[in-house]
């Protein structure tokens, strides 16, 4: 169900229960079509071989939707850092591009090879492995964070590396792939004889299956007609939008909604799409928490710090300044999502490993919660006789994956030195000897709770190799470190979630392994590309306030620097608050925790709660706005809202971030908006006018 | 079907095809309900005697919903003068509220009497009289083109008289009563004998006999729950607008949607959802002309006119100089009126002699073009029997309203010189021995095109009377004698229309005529109070550019300048101008009428075309979206979109127009707007943003 959802785990944006809840609302929803069982169903239909499900068509499908999706992610990276599960869309558009594509093909007879469900599959996985660069390449955080902009801010003095096009596909290239290899030969222990959920894979396997059966099809077109429809919508707003941005605080995106003085304090709605589109995804509680975070903090706690300048803080510092009210911003949130990270980690681990120890005592499959397929009885169903004949038929051999690891290991220690001089060969060498452990991990524990760990590890390597690295280049060798482990853990259970919607969908092994590898390479050369494209086109980027602030960029870069230099980069008085924020995050979940589903469900999250602390709530009010029609919408019609809703809310994130390519353009080209639409005061406006009546 | 559209011939808004569009509309969707005959429907259902008919509680809601619909005319005739029917929104919550109230007494048990369709024809007559003084009082038109604002804009010396409450007032109550005495003696021969059609007031009884079946009132509640979302939702609409306009030029209402060149010259959506509304009730081919006419005047005309300045015009003059621009504007725009007026005037005129010359001949009913009802067949039906019987029962004595006409024709003779002292008695005695037949003759052809010709009736007066007067006073001699002939000749027909309503719905003459005459006392004080809040509470009200420009009081101004100094009021070059667009006026309407029904429809309407010619396109852009909407929803699904745009559209207009209310009082009271959303070139913004940091 969800592609760049499973790249981060809940410290960078919470999504994680999203995409249990969309599994479950998918597969329920398409639940009610089969009475047969699912391959009796497909029984007639042939599955071709591996080589023949990796069809041109489907990469150069794949090749377009990845430069989408990578635009999408990139900008949702580069505005707030909350990244919604692009998967329905995915999954859709694969769909709808391919049987076009074959519907006219075969009017025109000249059709070759039907479109299969394995090939959906290929597009799918394809599509996600490249856009799922987007995210874990650090465009946002770690990689951003290493650049002069960032470290300005920061105030530190542990150096800079800024953004160049070259080095950053060659990092990509020689660390993405190692995720690949350290899982492919577990592939069959966690599939079929551990027989893990992977909610997402699963998820994602029944939309496919059921876009392959008749009726499938015919709601798939009505979906995206729907997603055609709001893609327009959001696009031509945009668009629109964009002729009143002439200058700063100008245009829909600076509109004090909630009057000038809410303004100032970030609570005003900007008219953006795709927070819109990303609130209707998000579950409720998601979107309650990141407005409740806002209010605590925008609305309370800095007006309440800010008065102490002067006491707490020197009054005089810049605005943005990190020993200021900017510091505390940045730390508190740095602690929330700490003790959220921590907690889950702790949490998760322990499941991993008790679950573990089940598998091998008693080789029984251990109760977990989110119970999407039906292939857990103990009698092989006519399904899974058939699954896992066609899984075991295609093999990868294991000493390939063995030397693959080995050599791009050997090449990547040798190569990141010499991109990165404070990341010491060593420092990569021992990452390289962890790492397949914790991509073991990583890929278990999302197997039973969709719960992708990949940044915390990261953090994990933060603090780790800064520690070690000590203060000289030790925050630069931090941020990197931080990025060689998210890559391969990240990757790793991505790759594992394929081979469970491919051995669902009858999909063989090898065109999921070829796949995520073209995939993989297609997003080492078409993110950095992207990035390239944003970075040029908008110079404020990375600056706080402006319209792609990078938010997570300042705190991977702040974090690096606590395990640096400790606590004393801390802005006075902020350290208590720090704890006080790291045990609340603690406690909160807990609490969660112990109060079980039911009512644990109406506790919000730490994590989601720490976003506005930095950013300003205005894009939790776009959210809100997103729950608040489909709370509607799900009163007026659940069934319609069910079914549409995800595609009206891709329709409305997609075609926003689409529109992002035009805009940058244009910013290269140097054309810029005509108009401004300005909000000014009373008072002011009158000065203005004066102003402008005097010169004419 | 209509109240206000009523008022009004096509010389003032060319809204008269709609409401046979709309009667039309609406009779065949209520056709569907009827298997039994309606009053075979109503057979067991006593009909009140006429005393009880005039129910307290039917004043009180009458009261109520007159307000609020003055506010509305008012807001119109001060904006654009187009004024679109209400009648639905009137039937519709007239019918709500007494509907709740009796629900609620009738549950309390205190219920005395039953809601009955006579007193729902008594509350609709009665508001509609009411409201209709808002637009025959002339406040957007003669009465204003009286004050010292509109004759400084026109340059001319014809003087001026202020609005004043009081004044106002007594000049309503000595001449809106006339009109009513002077038809009430030809109601038989109108209704029963001639068995004229009046279409609005047909539809309207449909309409009201569809609300008192079980089914119709289901449908009435759900049109009233739509009507009411609507209504929040413009209300709201109206009052967030409201925050962004502290200073001129702020707001949504100055939005430059296609840019600041097209803003320039009045293109923009201003984001009124009065005149969205006003487009979802107008019939397509109104809101085209007025489009068209846009585009050839400020989209072609006017700036070909520009460029001939210093040549064809002083390059100096100001602005809104008569004999500059704003002249050819004003006098190119009251040719069109005058044109399609004239051409109009006798096309009704031959067909009501000719009606008239077969009536008396032959005593047969001439074949109308609109045939709502099914009372056209000689051998009486069951329904013709039950209404004649009932409508002969109550009779209301010739020597009545001889007396009464004779009685307020004196007083008014009397009074109206004291008011205006440049009207001098023998005009209106001349007016008044006209009146009559006139009044006779706008009843009639009301009732067979339901196209009432009032402000053609009043143009006429200011011709006369004007060049009659001469150049002393003439001016405001003219511009008040077209309010005395408006008043007659418009309540005359109005009152005719309801005797047909009150026909169709067994309600007793007596209880119609007592009905309109407490509406037309409440009209006299109401609409004068309103437009006296309006008057205070906007100093701009009147001046050219501002929000209530009150277009048509500088054009009635100059047709009396026009009828008393001649042509020599025209700037130069301007009258070959008009000569040719009065001719095209002439032109393009007997084109229409020769291609018939089918294509004619397709032919714009050259008093539509007008109206923007002095305003500007930007509302006709309003009323293109309204059109637009109501196409799509139609495309989509006709039945709906038959039965709830009218809903929808009365409560986008009723919303935004009763936020003027709390608008004037906020203006009233001093509360300034907070914000100002302005609209600034690139190069002005920088300029701006320059004053701004250098000054703070």
């Amino acid at each position: 169900m969800d592609g760049h959802g499973r790249h981060e785990d809940k410290v960078d944006n919470g999504f994680n229960h999203e995409e249990e809840e969309h599994g479950g609302r998918k597969s329920s929803n398409n639940g009610a079509e089969y009475e047969m069982s699912v391959e009796q169903i497909f029984e007639k239909r042939e599955v071709p071989p591996w080589k023949k499900q990796l069809t041109m068509r489907a990469f150069a499908v794949s090749f377009v939707l990845s430069i989408l999706f990578t635009f999408i992610v990139m900008k949702l990276n580069l505005t707030t850092g909350i990244i919604p599960s692009l998967n329905v869309s995915a999954g859709l558009l694969g769909f709808f591009f391919v049987k076009t594509w074959t519907k006219l093909l075969s009017k025109s007879g000249l059709l070759r090879q039907p479109f299969t469900r394995q090939e959906n599959t290929v597009i799918q996985t394809c599509v996600v492995a490249s856009s799922g660069i987007a995210f874990s390449g650090g465009f946002g955080s770690y990689l951003f964070g290493m650049s002069e902009r960032v470290a300005k801010q920061s105030g530190d003095n542990g150096g800079f590396k800024n953004p160049s096009l070259g080095w950053i596909i060659g990092f990509l290239f020689v660390v993405s792939f190692l995720g690949l290899f350290s899982v492919v030969p577990l592939r069959k222990i966690m599939i079929i004889d551990f027989k893990l959920t992977y909610p997402s894979g699963t998820a994602t396997a029944h939309l496919i299956n059921s876009f392959h059966t008749p009726q499938g099809a015919k709601l798939a077109k009505k979906q995206v007609k729907t997603l055609g429809k709001f893609f327009s919508f959001s696009f031509l707003w945009g668009f629109f939008q964009w002729f009143y941005t002439a200058g700063d605080g100008c245009g829909f995106i600076n509109f004090p909604t909630f009057g000038l003085k809410a303004y100032e304090n970030m609570f005003f709605f900007d008219f953006s799409a795709t927070y819109v589109g990303v609130g209707m995804i998000c579950p409720y509680i998601i979107n309650i928490s990141v407005l409740l975070g806002g209010i605590l903090s925008w609305g309370l706690m800095w007006p309440l710090i800010e008065n102490r300048k002067g006491d707490w803080f020197n009054a005089d510092l810049p605005k943005n300044n990190m020993h200021g009210l900017k510091g505390y911003q940045v730390f508190i949130a740095i602690a929330l999502i700490l003790g959220d990270g921590l907690y889950n980690f702790v949490k998760v681990f322990t499941r991993t490993l008790t679950g573990l120890f089940y598998q091998f005592r008693g080789r029984q499959s251990l109760p977990v919660a989110n119970q999407h397929s039906s292939d857990t009885s103990d009698k092989l169903s006519y399904d899974d006789q058939r699954r896992i004949q066609l899984f075991l038929k295609d093999q990868i051999p294991t000493w390939f994956s063995v030397a693959g690891y080995v050599t791009i290991a050997t090449i990547s220690t040798i190569v990141l030195p010499f991109i990165f001089p404070e990341l010491k060969w060593y420092y990569v060498l021992v990452i390289y000897i962890f790492a397949p452990t914790l991509a073991f991990c990583n890929a278990y524990g999302t197997g039973l709770t969709d719960w992708s760990l990949a940044s915390t590890y990261g953090k994990l390597a933060i603090f780790t190799i800064g520690a070690w690295a000590g203060p000289n280049g030790g925050v630069l060798a931090g941020l990197i470190a931080c990025g060689v482990m998210m890559n391969i853990v990240s990757t790793a259970s991505d790759l594992m979630q394929d081979f469970k919607t491919g051995y669902l969908t009858l999909a063989s092994p090898r065109s999921m392994f070829v796949s995520q590898v073209i995939g993989t390479a297609m997003g080492c050369i078409v993110s950095p590309c992207v990035f390239w494209l944003f970075y040029n086109a908008f110079d404020d980027l990375g600056l706080p306030g402006s319209q792609y602030a990078a938010p997570f960029g300042i705190v991977y870069r702040n974090m690096s620097v606590l395990g640096v230099q400790g606590f004393s980069a801390l802005p006075k008085d902020c350290l208590l608050l720090c704890y006080v924020f790291f045990g609340a995050a603690i406690l909160i979940n807990s609490i969660k925790d112990m109060l079980g589903k039911k009512w644990g469900s109406y506790i919000p999250l730490p994590m989601a709660m720490a976003i506005p602390f930095y950013l300003g709530p205005y894009f939790a009010i776009d959210m809100c706005v997103g729950s608040l029609i489909l709370f509607v919408w799900e009163k007026l019609n659940k069934e319609k809202a069910a079914a549409f809703a995800p595609a009206v809310a891709s329709g409305l994130i997609c075609g926003d971030g689409i529109w992002t390519l035009p805009s940058s353009i244009l910013a290269l080209a140097g054309v810029q908006p005509p108009i401004c639409m300005k909000f000014l005061s009373m008072a002011t406006n009158a000065r203005v006018d004066n102003f402008l009546n005097s010169k004419s």
